[in-house]
């Protein structure tokens, strides 16, 4: 029988912790091939490249190779990965562990869910894996959890294409208190704009601001979050607002015809 | 009584003539300011810049005042706007109009519909519009309906928060069938990737593909277009697969919390 084939990647870059403790932990699912962006795609959202030429460079540690690194976005990577660097579709996507959370409005900004949908959007199965924490990460229990998910996906009975989010709360792994199915919150990014000059005198900005859990609802993923559990939310990629939809239905349009 | 405020913006960059079109429409909305990307970001998703300074440059035009040009992607572009150059929070935000429609799957990777999607974050009624083709554009009839959607979304009585995608067909205006209200479809892009060999003997790839409509139904974006209808598809930015969620509502984590 021929061992399951799984895709890694990230935002991060190929050269970031995460994705390497990723990698170890899930050495026992199968094979595994890294295919990641070259640095640092944070908030990169669902680009692509469409207007530079992509590369993959083969990189290596220790003398061993290690993963490609493709100079483009997370969703570049999963392409480039799927449709040129690996010998057949791969089982399984596994974007991450990405240093810190990705829930609530973070969703749509994250790079390592985009990474994710793009392998989904392929038909294959996928999981998103970050963790809750942007200073002194230990990915342990992240990493022996996304091989377990993982493990379980590719084991079980045939289903609907998966597209998982998972996020694992930056605390020791004993004192994890569970694991929640959830829905993507509301928490969003209490945004600044700080303003500042340069050398020259001119004005430039930073992007900053604060992570804010709004009043939500308990089965929220920032709610788990916070709650000690790691939160799996299924995600899909129809924007559609289905109860807008129905609520315009009486929106007449004559107007605009009849001029 | 205070005009309407209204920033426009759009992912082609703030040269492009589709937002040209949209400014010269708009005008009689309200006062109508400019903040865009300052050179084409098509496809950037929804990424934003937290490693790189941004900057908003004053562009003229015949000596008049344009415009601002960031130096960021499209979501950047509202922000900085918003918190920092406008007086206030505009009432509207329009993004577009893109060379290009942005329908099916395509909505998740468009820098257009991501402007907008940010606006409606920070709480703002938004429109994305495009143009159902990618050469020899005229966007006049799309730049009209742009300016009689903004003028309905501005005079209504107090209502949701509104994100509406909007795509036009490439023809004379005359020949527009209607407006159809619709949900994002299944199109999506064939996608390629071509191998080729620089100068120097090194491999690189090119991302291309061909858009191509699924056998979806005909309340979809992608079918109204083809009926010669421009679409209007309400947005949201929940990406919770819900009927998933419910699916998986039997799937048992203890394995992974008894270990």
């Amino acid at each position: 029988m021929t061992k399951p084939l799984i895709l890694l990647t990230n935002d991060d870059g190929i050269n970031a912790l995460g994705i390497y403790a990723l990698a170890r932990a899930t050495a026992n699912l199968g094979e595994v091939v890294i295919v990641a962006p070259d640095s640092e795609r944070s908030a990169a959202g669902h680009g692509i490249t469409l207007s530079e030429p992509l590369r993959a460079e083969e990189v290596f540690k220790d003398g061993t190779f290690y993963g490609y690194a493709v100079n483009g976005t997370p969703a570049d990577a999963v392409k480039v990965g799927v449709k040129a660097l690996l010998p057949r579709a791969p089982d399984l996507v596994i974007s991450g562990i990405n240093l810190g959370p990705n829930t609530g409005i973070n969703v749509i900004y994250s790079g390592t869910v985009s990474a994710a949908t793009e392998a989904a959007i392929m038909g294959i199965d996928a999981i998103a894996v970050s963790l809750g924490t942007f200073v002194k990460p230990d990915y342990t229990g992240a990493a022996r959890f996304a091989s377990y998910l993982g493990g379980r996906v590719l084991s079980r009975a045939k289903g609907p294409r998966l597209l998982l989010n998972v996020n694992v709360p930056a605390i020791p792994e004993r004192d994890i208190r569970g694991v929640k199915l959830t829905h993507q919150g509301t928490a969003r990014f209490d945004e600044t704009l700080e303003k500042r000059w340069d050398l020259r005198g001119r004005i430039y900005y930073w992007l900053g601001g604060e992570f804010r859990t709004g009043d939500e609802d308990e089965s929220s993923d920032s709610k788990a979050l916070a709650a000690s559990c790691i939160s799996v939310t299924p995600l899909h990629f129809d924007m559609t607002d289905y109860r807008l939809l129905s609520e315009l239905k009486d929106w007449n349009f004559d107007g605009w015809g009849s001029r």
